[in-house]
């Protein structure tokens, strides 16, 4: 879950190279990598005469898949097709069949063939959801020439590593409304994510209708909530996608939101419990001790079962300290009453019940790490978040839990609201080289990216999601071997810009963010800015969770940044390649940018000042001086001294966060400015 | 209605510049321009202590709309306000009165005053309704220094001219989801739009979910239809935004996708019905000789009404051409017993039998100018929609209506899909210079702005609505003085590109289809052609409705082209100036554009070609030879007879439509050319 407050590290088993070679040969854009493909003679033309068939009887949420997927190919190709809905029968020319339709669960079969041949293109697979797969990953085969497109002949056998492939949206710091959760599922369901967890409540907010304790949504929630029929509505999205979907009710912490509507649930008598503002680790949390929490967990739980149909139900559990129990002296006394000797013995016996409720409403309980104590039993499902800097030893729960018993979750070195590069979360390997017993690996069921939402609007989610979310789908499906982060890159390129088509946002909102702090002007030279600059990680924007309230703004530049900037690693890695190999002549792609960098100020320059835009106008000044100064003596080859003491001065402003972004060029610019100060 | 085969003028009473004055004289940017307004000594700051009150007692729907104030007005400024929510009580430095909550309807009073000072805005008006107009006057004051933002001193009476200010859009030719419909019902208030007319059947679909008649939503939909908790949800998302749902089902034409579900009520026995998937005027019709189409009219307005509050009822009524009417003996004879001479005759016949249902369900029947015949009582509501080229004369159905005793409202003039100039649509007033008694200038209730969807996608949806509908907004709102083009425009810059705050994609998308159409490479070449391409006008795109089908691909060229071109107004005008005011001198704005477009072909050629650009490529290389040659001929003062000949061949291509565009400089460039052939 979410430690706001302490620096987490990532975590997990990073796969260095020497663990599996890429097995990515081909030039193919496929996210995540399919488990065999291989490549064959043959094109099958996409023309308007294209027909699309599903030979199976039953037939509902693959025959949207189907004319979703028409829909999209036309969008992509602007191929006009005759047919434009999937046919009954065998007379089509993309045929489809599979033996069954399946409830979704952690034991879907999830597999397909898919093969391309000149005039005929078979998805066979054992379920609907399957052949669905088989669908995305056509979808991505679609290449052209200049005069049309095609699907390239190929035989693919496809089936994911893990079962449990998962997103968490945090609707509870920033309300996020139904349109923006579709939206998300669409784009997991093109990177074959299949399970949604809705992290409904917290202390920013409770999230969902409820008709037994309507307070909770009336007084806890600013009206931002869903209503159950909304819930419904985006269950049933989410399932015709093949997407499962886990609920989460934090308790007993996390619990603001719900003691605001009924603070006499709380720990602490006399509390003024309020909706929290600010983000971090708050005190406000159920009263472990007394019936009535029991009684509301009961009644909310039996309320809220029916609207979500998996199995599986969290609880989260986590970031509990105890404080308001230790303020507590019935609290106190009923733990030495019942030989709890810690709290963390207190929130397990807490735990227990909880569990047993959930059991009789056909429940699997879920929880984060903390949950497991000793005493938990091992039907709970272990979420592992922790790591090393929480304490935890190297490899974390996630093992532990598995050889314990427990089915067990990774989320752990998947926490993209760090925002961290992509190259970080795709080489982090749920199982890395540990030795399992078939039982022990099958409990290991898989593992969820985590969109926590202290510092995303629904104006910004898609990009704090996307594209990195894809490059962890691909962790999640495909086999270990495939760890080639220069490939994943390039496919990942493509699959996210064709997540637009989806209705995502994150590439387009950039420039909307960049208008609305230009007031409307011509935002090119904010974008160059955009493009070296990153959203500042790790949760040292918002330090100690007060510098921003859920209602400040979040249309500032950091807000239009985003991670793996641009046009960082090109210009790094030029930067690089010429310190190396500099054999006199300057380096073509060192000097475009330098150029670009150099000129960009004279436009910052003509925009019309205002508070938003203020903040960066030292930035880009500092950046084009630098830049100016360095393409000089590159191309001169000489460098005064006073020349180098600018540099030096104006580097040390750049390597500082400004208006809450990193430049994440300037350790090039630093190593460029040595270079030329040694060599001329 | 929809008239698609016919082409449309714009009829209604064109405003030239002999009537009126410009009453705008200050630099605001307020859109729609308020009735009374002056402005006044002093600014007032907005900074992190801003805070905002309702003095009022009962304010649900104001106190969303002031919360959503202030979340709009700190993600424009960047401001962290220290309160995110309104305060009780008179302590906030922006105050809000008003006397009691409305229930929306034609006699709601929307009016309000509005006073900036240096320490305190005061708004107060009669109603809630009245009040959150005069919130989003406030939002539009914003202004901006170098170092803070304010709303400048001000005094603003404010009050509409009609009290029916509507947007129609058609969700059956083309499905909009309801995220698509909430975002625009937020702009609609944005610009003090208070009626929605939602056209949810036609022959392209049924999109309400019916529990009486279910094959309608399970066969008349392809799937895409809204479920009755959304339609509630969505009546609730407008009514809270101040803005009326008035539903619309299309009898007894239009009606494909009703007798594709129910083939017995049909006029025409053993036709085969279908969803239609081309568009145009279609022959299926209800049968209205028939018992059980009375039955089920009145089993699904019953079922209906209960999820549309509003007193009115739309029922279409349009285009019925009566064919399968005239082929149905029994319809024949049905109209000699009945002494109905023509078909026009048989459907007011079964317009009086649909008006009683309704008026049984306490519903106003509102209906398209064909249901205004001699016998039709004057209850009903007449919707105008056809001008000259229906063989309507001058003024068309509106006056007509007002002075027969009938309540109406005008759409003639305000028909956005046919893609003409925002100017176009500004200069229609509703009344123009008849001259009507009070009682008739009362029955006439305003217009709305309708988007019919035959070639609108939710992708491409909100570019086809803004911003030209926030200008027929402020036709609708201000006074008739109000018409002054240039500054409408330069106010209407603003107020577009501030309606990306609310997730608008009327800007954002135009990039989206670029890239589509490129497949990621650089759209920059693409841009510049799409800032002086317009879409196809007036129905000549989709010829005879059968170009595209529904699911035709609308990511084309075209999609991403807007309606008042970026570039072409300021080039045409720089184009006249320069020639009616030549010295010699070259004009600076002239060559500017012909030097961009001179070398734009050279970045299109360097795009990989595919399908979807190819089209483009003769008109871009043709542009850059003749922006060249014209460029060199104005800086040389020298033209040869060949290059001449070459620019007026190419200027023969680019004067035809290409790719579904026109090219909207060719005119100017043209102008251009004689010019520099007679003067060189």
């Amino acid at each position: 879950m979410n430690k706001f407050i302490i620096i987490l590290s990532i975590f997990g088993f990073t796969l260095g190279n020497a663990i599996g070679q890429n097995q990515v040969t081909s030039n193919l854009n496929v996210m995540p990598w399919p488990k065999e493909l291989s490549e064959q003679p043959g094109r099958f033309h996409i023309d308007s005469t294209m027909t699309i068939s599903i030979t199976s009887e039953t037939h509902g949420r693959v025959h949207m898949a189907a004319t979703n997927f028409l829909r999209r190919l036309s969008m992509r190709t602007g191929v006009f097709l005759e047919e434009g809905f999937p046919l009954p029968g065998k007379s089509a020319n993309i045929q489809i069949a599979f033996n069954k339709v399946a409830t979704l669960g952690v034991e879907t079969d999830e597999s397909y063939t898919l093969e391309v041949t000149d005039d005929l293109v078979t998805i066979s697979s054992n379920t609907d959801v399957g052949a669905m797969n088989g669908l995305q990953t056509l979808l991505q085969l679609t290449q052209n020439t200049a005069d049309s497109y095609y699907f390239p002949g190929i035989k693919i056998t496809d089936a994911p590593r893990f079962v449990w492939r998962g997103l968490m949206i945090d609707v509870a710091r920033h309300f996020q409304p139904v349109g923006v959760l579709k939206r998300n599922l669409e784009a997991m369901a093109a990177v074959k994510l299949n399970v949604f967890h809705w992290h409904l409540t917290d202390d920013q907010g409770f999230r969902v209708e409820s008709k037994v304790y309507p307070k909770l949504h009336e007084l806890a929630s600013d009206g931002l909530y869903y209503t159950q029929e909304q819930i419904k509505d985006v269950v049933a999205y989410a399932d015709a996608l093949g997407i499962r979907v886990i609920p989460e009710f934090d308790v007993p912490g996390h619990a603001s939101a719900i003691l605001t509507a009924y603070p006499e649930l709380g720990s602490k008598d006399g509390y003024e419990y309020a909706i929290e503002r600010y983000s971090g680790v708050f005190d406000p949390t159920l009263n472990p001790t007394k019936a009535i929490t029991y009684e509301f967990l009961q009644n909310l739980f039996s309320e809220m079962v029916p609207l979500f149909p998996d199995v599986y139900f969290h609880i989260g559990g986590d970031e509990n300290e105890g404080k308001h129990w230790d303020e507590n002296q019935d609290i106190q006394a009923f733990k030495n009453k019942h030989h709890l000797k810690t709290n963390h013995e207190l929130q397990t016996y807490f735990n227990i019940k909880v569990e047993k409720i959930l059991n009789n409403l056909d429940k699997k309980m879920m929880g984060w790490d903390e949950i497991m104590t000793p005493n938990m039993p091992t039907t709970t499902v272990i979420h592992s978040w922790r790591g090393a800097n929480e304490g935890l030893g190297q490899g974390g729960s996630l093992i532990d839990a598995a050889k314990k018993g427990y089915q067990t979750v990774l989320s752990n070195g998947f926490y993209i609201d760090r925002l961290q590069s992509v190259e970080s979360h795709y080489l982090v390997d749920p199982i890395g080289e540990v030795t399992l017993t078939d039982a022990e690996r099958r409990r290991i069921l898989g593992g969820e990216a985590t969109m926590w939402s202290e510092l995303v609007t629904p104006m910004t989610i898609d990009s704090r999601i996307w594209p990195r979310t894809a490059a962890i789908a691909e962790r999640f499906w495909s086999q270990p071997e495939i760890t080639d982060v220069a490939n994943m890159k390039k496919r990942l390129q493509q699959v996210s810009f064709t997540l637009e088509e989806l209705g995502l946002t994150h590439i387009k909102n950039r420039d909307v963010i960049l208008r609305s702090m230009t007031n409307n002007q011509d935002i090119s030279a904010l974008i160059t800015l955009s493009k070296i600059c990153e959203p500042l990680k790790v949760y040292s924007r918002n330090k100690d969770g007060i510098e921003y309230k859920t209602y400040s703004s979040f249309t500032l530049f950091a807000d239009a940044c985003v991670v793996d900037a641009e046009d960082a690693e090109p210009f790094n890695k030029a930067v690089d390649s010429y310190i190396s190999n500099s054999n006199g002549t300057t380096d073509k792609n060192v000097l475009m940018y330098l150029n670009k960098w150099a000129t960009n100020h004279e436009g910052f320059k003509t925009l019309s000042k205002n508070p938003k835009i203020s903040p960066l106008y030292e930035m880009s000044e500092n950046l084009s001086e630098i830049a100016g100064l360095l393409s000089k003596a590159l191309e001169a080859k000489t460098f005064s001294k006073v020349e180098l003491e600018t540099i030096k001065k104006n580097l040390d402003v750049l390597n500082q966060p400004i208006a809450d972004v990193e430049i994440v060029i300037v350790e090039a610019l630093i190593k460029l400015s040595r270079f030329v100060e040694n060599r001329y």
